[in-house]
């Protein structure tokens, strides 16, 4: 057996970052791979090109471009800090700012390291809070829940569950919702409260997420393609991470960070990076068969690798999956 | 404020792996950092050097020395692969081989790539389980509770609690215990099941740690220190993460690998790479005060930049401190 022992380690699980696309045979016992395999055309949904931020950053030391593609929160969650990003990006403010912490087990930090570059106007710290009260937007439904998970979709408070594609968390008494900081998910950096940050610096989870950050932080959106370019990078050893004035040769260049929308449109691929144009993704409807099935999955493995199903899952380690559209 | 946009981001959180030794003045409100350093000393347990285990990577680009210190699991827990692991570093077993496999959100795995070097004698996949019968060994008793938390340390089966300074599950009714998988945590890659695995191919979990791998892999430590020489590297692009042939210069050569008891000796050093020494660590008694403090105050931020407690944390939240002695 031992010729096996590396690969077959385990099924690959990493699914919303990249999704093979290969059928699996019937008789096999289900995997979350084989599950969104299965699912019908008509079961994912297309992000909308305005609903993407497209960041190149500066080739690594091979000379391999490295794109990030971000997709943006939709209402009713964290809609002033996204139309500040979005008006950022329209004015290409990120050009030439720099990656400037990683903290392990924690983030990676993006934005002006000089922070003395102005921002353009209307661009301010939001009056707003990082809980919508949901009943103002949904007639107060309760969360969906997912499959029968019931309650085993875990969590530190309340009731967690997925809306349009995304981790939400939910308050006892259904009085707020919030979207959850799990990996991959881009946040607002900002000062101590009341500051609520502008979005002019963003984050994303690179470790163990945090719950008491939510609630905290506006997220803003989840990083869907590249997210190793951000999460593989050499960590600071400055205060909270942050790249010292020793290690300055770390922060990585951000040579443009785009709205979908605008690289769509031919006219502006002249103020691209490397990369002429942004493909198109879509997610698997949260509200779908083969979504709850997939979480199902999640929480009771039980293949030939996996012999003690769990029972249940954490909200986070369910990724949604996302994949390029054909 | 803008002046303080990224330095006011977040405080600390990071302690497991490098713990700021100042004192926080009284009147600030209680943080992580804050309630370990006001530990007393006898709350901290020193960790044997036999339950080290130092490998050194090749350095880096910058020809940094990259050493990563694993602490191995103490009965009753997963022991005839610790065994194991014991005579493969006491072989030299892993000196020459390399890390081999970096999957993103998931694990770093190391070994021997050409899966052809022989084993020293005796070490086999044990028949044995991952779930150990709690009972046998501390008279049947309760996990013991943290604090005031209850069950708000939440997880998707059971209870959770720490024992001897480990992230303990435990099954409904008391009839089994197994370590977690956390950030960070050690565990042994195998073949399908019924096969165990040896302990010669190792790997940690390098993001959302993922519940279905416990019970169903061995857990036989955890990184205490250079935890980023192994979640930082380059991703691999093969299957499951695999680096490919075209990125076989990517696997990260191992130097040597150690127990600390080995490297404590003084006449061994001349096998070792370019660290002559271990340096000791402690970690804090997870049945003090202290580290009870230390959850509930994890799991209800209240203080100048968190102003929601969540109310709860998830145990894997919870980084059991360690530090280097004095």
């Amino acid at each position: 057996m031992k010729h096996l022992a590396s690969l077959a380690f385990l099924a690959p699980i990493s699914l919303a970052w990249s999704l093979p696309a290969a059928a699996q045979e019937a008789e096999e016992p289900a995997t979350p791979t084989s599950v969104i395999a299965a699912a019908g055309a008509d079961e994912w949904i297309a992000i909308a090109p305005e609903d993407l931020l497209v960041m190149d950053l500066a080739p690594d030391a091979r000379g391999n471009a490295r794109r990030v593609v971000i997709q943006l929160m939709p209402p009713p969650f964290s809609q002033p800090w996204v139309a500040n990003i979005r008006t950022l990006a329209a004015a290409h403010w990120w050009d030439g700012t720099s990656v400037n912490r990683v903290q392990d087990n924690y983030v990676t930090q993006w934005g002006d390291v000089t922070e003395a570059k102005p921002l353009p106007e209307g661009v301010v710290s939001p009056m707003a809070e990082y809980t919508v009260q949901w009943c103002n937007y949904h007639v107060c439904p309760a969360l969906p829940p997912v499959g029968n998970l019931g309650r085993r979709l875990t969590s530190e408070h309340g009731w967690n569950s997925f809306v349009e594609g995304w981790p939400i968390g939910e308050l006892e008494g259904r009085s707020g919702a919030w979207p959850i900081h799990c990996y991959g998910a881009v946040g607002v950096g900002r000062n101590m409260a009341p500051d609520t940050g502008t979005g002019a610096e963003l984050y994303t989870i690179i470790g163990q997420p945090q719950r008491h950050m939510d609630r905290n932080l506006a997220v803003v959106g989840r990083v869907i393609e590249g997210m190793e370019h951000l999460s593989s990078l050499p960590r600071g050893h400055g205060e909270l991470g942050f790249y010292t004035e020793e290690e300055a040769d770390l922060r990585v260049p951000i040579l443009s960070v785009r709205l979908g929308s605008e690289l769509a449109s031919a006219s502006s691929s002249e103020a691209v990076g490397q990369q002429e144009s942004t493909p198109r993704y879509e997610y698997l409807d949260t509200a779908g068969q083969s979504f709850a099935r997939y979480v199902a999955v999640r929480a009771n493995r039980n293949d030939a690798f996996y012999t003690v199903p769990a029972g249940g899952v954490d909200v986070c380690s369910v990724q949604v999956p996302v994949r390029r559209a054909e």
